[in-house]
């Protein structure tokens, strides 16, 4: 298995550096006072579809020749991957083939059909959407880019965390959510790239904790039906996401569905930024365990700001 | 009457820059793709307190004398311009003391009390309101601060607009939502005064169209009872402010309830940013008259983004 490199995160961002925003770095005085430490959000929700996701997408993209590109790409996503990979493909003109679960929030099927994609929509199952997915690939010979599992895609969520390093050059701790592992992967080449000494935690919410278990026991545990407000972390790691992981990654922290819930509210309230559950889990995290941060300098990587505002959890 | 001028703005902007943030100035593709137009969003919702009013209390704070600050400060005040003078006398580390009509949403209250004011509760009229003050007045010898009928507060809300004029030099059009009319004043004298050719337009609620009545009349019309989601516009011009915005202001556009709720949520979804409903009143008025705005490059400041978040209107 072939692992990415800080390397291959910067030609990555060299790539990708005209399709990206390259997001603000934000902070919040009442924040840092209550958790006694000062934090740097890198404000992905700001990135163009509304999330990182936009990163590894356009590099994946960007990285299949001229005879893997023509007939398109595909994939199955719960919406912001999903988003991306149109996005991307509609700059480098070429279509895309996206399989959705049927429960996927409005305000994510708009994206993606505003993007000139073709929706196929499938049941909430890994199983309906691999099937269907299948299906999709055989009728129109699209090129496959998974959500996380994926060299380039990797490579490009790390460029988050490379934009952040040069901005904030001494933090000690870097914190990113976990579903996939796509970001957290990312993030961490990233980091420990840079520097051994920064700290890269995972965190997790306590109802899809796939990757503490694995992490913990050292072998692949996939999630069985999780549950938790965080949809964007539903998914389970993959080998090449849990090779990285396990490589880089120094700690795992789970945040309770409550605390994802209250430290979502306080960005909202605080900061007067939209982000979505998932992009919350960091700071839950965080609030659970207030002492490990003491007086650190902290940086967090807000994933997304997708959200159906109609549906909010306050 | 003694009007401010632009020298007194930038004079106001010398004095308070140390306090305030100079708030980013943000765009979005899709909104002027749906407008077909530039606009450019003046973020006032990420200024200290949440909202511009902290640069008009800032200034009106620094401006008293030893022998006047003193004794403290006292307003009455729906919320904002409450918590923007708290946090003021609290940075010149003097006492404040709120009239605060009791209807005011939680996270108003809370604000203010943070920054150690002490808040007097009224009904929610304007004469309950002056009628508490006058008695907070006399029991603590405060220096009465006026959300907008005072020319140091409207020289301090200019200079939102003077760091937009800044940072883009050609806009044609600059738009500012209008309640008392403090934002407006400032904002038509910091754009009048560095050029007669900006265009600047109020925005109000149709439900709230005092400003639009007395400017088409040319003599004073308070609103009774007004009712709109925009609760930041509910007051009424003054002498001095309406005397300012006959002089500066170049036209009035309303906006529907429908209209501020669509362009609210079209703000927050697009641009991933928590502005309050009186912040939307000038895309909603926008919204309303698009042909008017065609090509145009156009200044919009946002006001504040202080939103009960357990009680949207969508």
């Amino acid at each position: 298995m072939i692992l990415p490199v800080l390397s291959d995160v910067i030609s990555a961002h060299n790539k990708i550096e005209p399709y990206i925003h390259n997001t603000p770095v934000l902070s919040s005085k009442s924040i840092n006072s209550i958790i006694g430490a000062d934090i740097y959000f890198k404000c992905e929700n700001f990135q163009k579809v509304g999330a990182f996701k936009f990163r590894g997408a356009t590099h994946a993209v960007l990285n299949l020749s001229e005879q893997e590109a023509k007939k398109g790409v595909t994939t199955h996503s719960s919406g912001n991957h999903a988003a991306a990979l149109s996005l991307a493909a509609q700059n480098r003109k070429i279509p895309s083939y996206i399989v959705m679960p049927e429960n996927t929030p409005e305000i994510k099927k708009k994206a993606v059909s505003g993007y000139d994609a073709t929706i196929f929509f499938c049941k909430p199952t890994l199983e309906a959407r691999e099937t269907t997915l299948d299906k999709v690939q055989k009728e129109t010979g699209a090129y496959f880019i998974h959500p996380y599992d994926n060299f380039n895609v990797i490579c490009g969520q790390g460029t988050a965390a490379l934009e952040l390093l040069k901005e904030k050059e001494d933090l000690e701790i870097i914190i990113a959510p976990v579903g996939g592992g796509g970001l957290l992967s990312g993030t961490s080449i990233s980091a420990k790239g840079i520097s051994k000494n920064i700290e890269v935690i995972a965190a997790e919410p306590e109802m899809a904790n796939d990757t503490f278990k694995s992490f913990k026991s050292g072998k692949l545990i996939p999630s069985v039906n999780p549950q938790t407000i965080a949809d964007g972390l539903l998914t389970s790691l993959s080998d090449l996401t849990f090779e990285i992981i396990r490589n880089n990654v120094d700690n795992i922290l789970l945040a309770s569905e409550k605390s994802i819930v209250e430290a979502m509210k306080l960005i909202w309230e605080r900061m007067k930024i939209i982000i979505e559950p998932s992009s919350a889990v960091p700071l839950a995290a965080i609030l659970e365990n207030k002492g490990k941060f003491k007086n650190k300098r902290v940086g967090i990587i807000i994933s997304g700001g997708n959200v159906d505002l109609t549906n909010l959890p306050f």
